[in-house]
């Protein structure tokens, strides 16, 4: 293998788990191989930035054939890290918490939540999931030892907004250094901590463009459906 | 005011949410101007598409001024079919369901959450949040009422993956044209109808990358403390 520890751009990487999604399911419908304008057009990206996305992982197609789908996954894979597991923990255990501890999504992507804590002691015991992936709920004074044990190094932050900046703080001082961010507040984190925020909102508000234009479409001459400059 | 009714890249109407989210962050700072290349940084995107995506909403920005964020937030709110409120009903009141009716970044964004349905008769008559945003789960025979009721459009999909498909027909039977879907499976919808995946591992993906990244740095040299700065 060459080395390949250049810096990819966010913008990019940001690119790389969506080009993955669709890659894995055109490898589960038995698709071998994929143009950059089929797997554009699967991801709503334009192929140039397809083409260009992918010649930083160093792969360029073959003309006529397009990328073989189970290289680019494995390439893919390996430049997220995804080669391996990693272990989560989640600080926060009410219902968003208890549902990503639960995420089918998350364990097959190779995430696996290996601790959740909670401050509320009524939470504490209450164990999450079936079998060997089950979790229970503990203090939040067992994060530095969780973390330790199974050497986590990526926190997830459920809590009500309230709470986030203190349980981010927590993650930290705990040895967390990646923090994804679920509760709709900015947080402040020390220098060589990488923060990621969710943002639920978000696809709805793509998908209100998109009512928008239905409406605007309905009603030609509706102008009252426009809005009106302050 | 100009018709604007063109049809906007969907890459764009991606990013215009994170465009919006970083602006009312700079609004509630106090700040009145932002260059592009300022909002560039912030949303984690280059200048030159930043000042090309605002061109679709008409905004150019001033030379040596930048962009009004005031203005700016407004013409994003209403591009985005923000500038009024959109009722939703969520099908799948489980953990996930019932954490999104609970979730404060939806209710703040314009997005009521007007109804929540289950096909679980214990969950029925389960009371979610706190006085006039309270909703009730309802029996799923119920859907095709509340959303006339109160002429819903976006419906989001909150079930484990397994019954996934049957909660959008069911969505899409009660007149829903816009689903967003939280459940890790692809989902077959009529033509006309928008449907939008929250993937939840997406954002994990990236931060093992950067965690990945660090590993690399760290490895060669043994220095694991590298990343820990204060």
């Amino acid at each position: 293998m060459t080395p390949r520890r250049r810096r990819i751009p966010d913008a990019t990487v940001a690119r790389l788990p969506v080009y993955l999604q669709v890659l894995v399911e055109q490898a589960d419908l038995g698709v071998d191989n994929i143009s950059s304008e089929g797997l554009a057009e699967l991801a709503g990206v334009n192929a140039a930035k397809v083409r260009k996305d992918l010649s930083y992982l160093g792969s360029y197609g073959t003309r006529g054939v397009g990328y073989e789908v189970a290289y680019l996954v494995y390439q893919i894979r390996r430049e997220l890290g995804l080669d391996h597991d990693w272990p989560v923990v989640i600080i926060g255990a009410g219902n968003l918490g208890q549902a990503l501890a639960g995420y089918g999504g998350f364990h097959d992507r190779g995430f696996d939540v290996v601790g959740i804590v909670d401050v509320d002691p009524d939470k504490v015991g209450i164990r999450l999931g079936d079998g060997d992936d089950a979790v229970e709920v503990r203090p939040v004074s067992e994060l530095p030892r969780i973390v330790a044990r199974s050497g986590v190094s990526i926190g997830v932050v459920a809590t009500p907004p309230s709470a986030a900046q203190q349980a981010a703080e927590q993650l930290v001082a705990a040895g967390i250094t990646s923090v994804l961010n679920f509760a709709p507040v900015v947080l402040n984190v020390p220098v060589g901590v990488t923060v990621r925020k969710v943002d639920l909102a978000v696809e709805l508000q793509i998908l209100s463009y998109h009512e928008q234009r239905r409406l605007s479409a309905a009603a030609p001459s509706g102008s009252t459906l426009r809005a009106v400059r302050p």
